[in-house]
């Protein structure tokens, strides 16, 4: 499955999830992220998540699409990164 | 259509942003906006957008999904708007 995580988080989390979430995705731009994963990777990523964030202060979102077909991107101004590095 | 903004702009920059969205969408977090747009609601987005950031510094990402059903979305954490909260 294709998904794209949004995450809103205090400042003291925001680059140990940053560094967990690159293990498994693209990073598209300050607190997004985007990749193909499989319900195996996701469960993974759900757990580290949890154990990173404060339930009571951050939020995560986590968007599941069939596939990357299933949406268009459209990017307006710059590209911080490439999709095509993938670290 | 369904559709997903997220935005990575100058702090400068952010509540004016932000000011601009909730005219059209739904607060999720910090930097993320969802929700039902018509094509020329969307492209009145653009265009403001495209007046308010500053292109070589500012990125915003737009998903263009068919439907809200095309997508699940999932939260960890605390959610910080109802989906609801139309504003």
């Amino acid at each position: 499955m294709y998904v794209i995580i949004a995450y809103d988080v205090n400042v003291d989390r925001v680059n140990r999830v940053k560094k967990f979430l690159r293990k498994y995705l693209h990073w598209i731009q300050n607190s997004l992220f985007e990749g193909e994963l499989t319900e195996a990777d996701l469960e993974e990523v759900r757990i580290g998540l949890n154990e990173i964030i404060h339930k009571e202060e951050d939020m995560i979102v986590i968007y599941r699409l069939p596939s990357e077909r299933s949406m268009k991107r459209e990017v307006i101004g710059t590209e911080k990164s490439k999709m095509g590095e993938i670290i």
